[in-house]
């Protein structure tokens, strides 16, 4: 049977079917239109849906090979298909399952985008015969997804895995849900670049601010290139952000202590420069740390962990 | 069926016979021996455990009574019943289950104390009935034993529920364990009483040290029953405190989401001024603090969870 992912996003919603053995067989794209009615939104992805089943399309799939449709949404959804708040779409308790399934009657199942990534990786990617794995994206912000026994844990109330909003600095950093010292304002993407701003003021000679060109124009690889470059002010602001990812995931580690830890999300990109100082630190923070710990990896399905996850829910 | 629970504490070992309505029918209790071999220590469990059993005992029980052996401890354990590292006991890497069987012969699970202290209240106590649950117990350190599934999720190392070792402040107070910022370094009692100690030397005239005597006499109890009066150092040593059980507290909803989250040790004795102050604080730390979120108890089983739960391994 063939199973259709779709993975929301802010600026588009990927759509796919996916094979039994997790490879996506026809992929399609529509933009997202938050201008647009609830019930037009939904049409539209249903639309994308149908042309890929049409025979004009060439797939050679119909309607009857799909077993269910999975949804990934940058939000929180209930176990009754509906999203509970989802800001980036501008839903807050939305009926998804009962309006999708009007124009296209199959299963449907939605989770958060993270657990989705999460849950591809343990299945068809880097932590694959896990039965156990947190994911960590590492992107402007921090999100996570749990994998226990083998299934998403998203939580009781559907509201887990908020990594990025646990608390890594009482009273440190304001972050943008009103609190202050949250983890990602410590090591996700926004944190290295905010690190670089500040740094460049008192450093101009670094290669940071001489390839960005201004401080406003430098991203999270700049800093990271010039750090594997051996720029001094680089290699510091990654030996800082490095110790803070390595606390935050053997905060992890200590309190659940998964078989693996899965790094994905843009940062993710910096590749082993970044993986082996991540692996080199994070033991000095976990308690039992002469024990065997949990390995951490790279995800390996990048942009496809979103359609290939939500393929899989269930 | 009746099933034996041990608990072993750096003090003294409980012993009881726990029937199917999980009551303790029959108790007894040895002293803690480091001092003595393994073996040794093995063999005088099991002979109090012979004990609760023969005629003489009055208990009414013999050995074909009981279906298991369980035994909490405050270390670690594999699933093969060796405990990896038990410090208060000097255990490391000792065949707890082979040694233990050949006194006395039943099927013999092992686990971490807050671990089996969690499921105790999950399954008998204040948590009962829930699926998911969390359980922090504050006393000189912190830990946390985590139910999911209604059963102990200690990781896939037996690692996991520490808790009172994520950091909390990065870079903040040395801990016991070698690093900095550990949460049990600002929410135990141990903290509290660190906190109180210094406090009073800039004000000698609180309650607390009058009611202490001298510095050194100050306990979280004294502290605690001080705000209870409005002493107002008290009362903002107090307010500190809870600041930072709340942030805690935060922590575990924002990553897993319980169903509940469940206080025990000697600082949830304060009982309902401790209660009342976290329910109403911790919210602000949460992520989606407008959706329904974990209740927070107060253990009820008290020391009878290491008992009872330790009873309930399997």
């Amino acid at each position: 049977m063939i199973r259709i992912g779709i993975d929301v996003g802010g600026t588009g919603i990927q759509i796919g079917a996916v094979d039994e053995n997790f490879h996506i067989i026809v992929q399609d794209s529509i933009p997202t239109r938050t201008d647009l009615p609830f019930s037009e939104q939904m049409r539209q992805m249903t639309d994308c849906v149908q042309k890929m089943l049409s025979p004009a399309s060439g797939s050679g799939l119909c309607l009857d090979d799909i077993a269910s449709v999975g949804v990934g949404v940058p939000g929180i959804a209930d176990r009754e298909g509906n999203v509970i708040r989802c800001t980036n779409m501008g839903w807050e308790n939305v009926p998804f399952r009962k309006v999708f399934t009007e124009y296209l009657d199959k299963p449907l199942f939605i989770d958060n985008d993270a657990n989705v990534a999460a849950l591809a990786e343990s299945v068809a990617g880097v932590s694959k015969g896990t039965s156990s794995s947190v994911f960590i994206t590492l992107g402007t912000g921090i999100g996570s997804g749990i994998i226990l026994n083998g299934r998403i844990w998203s939580g009781f109330h559907g509201a887990g895995g908020e990594l990025g909003h646990t608390i890594l600095m009482s009273g440190g950093t304001p972050c943008t849900c009103g609190n202050r010292g949250c983890t990602e304002r410590y090591c996700s993407a926004t944190a290295l670049i905010h690190m670089a701003r500040e740094a460049v003021e008192i450093h101009p000679e670094s290669e940071i601010l001489t390839v960005a060109g201004s401080p406003d124009k430098i991203n999270a690889k700049v800093v990271i290139d010039a750090a594997k470059h051996g720029d001094s002010l680089a290699e510091e602001l990654f030996r800082r952000f490095v110790s803070y990812l390595a606390q935050t995931i053997a905060n992890v580690v200590n309190f659940l202590d998964p078989e693996v830890i899965v790094l994905g999300g843009g940062v993710s990109k910096a590749g082993n420069f970044l993986l082996d100082a991540v692996q080199k630190e994070y033991p000095h923070y976990v308690l039992f740390n002469t024990l065997p710990l949990p390995d951490i990896k790279l995800a390996v399905l990048g942009a496809d962990a979103g359609i290939i996850g939500a393929s899989m829910l269930s």
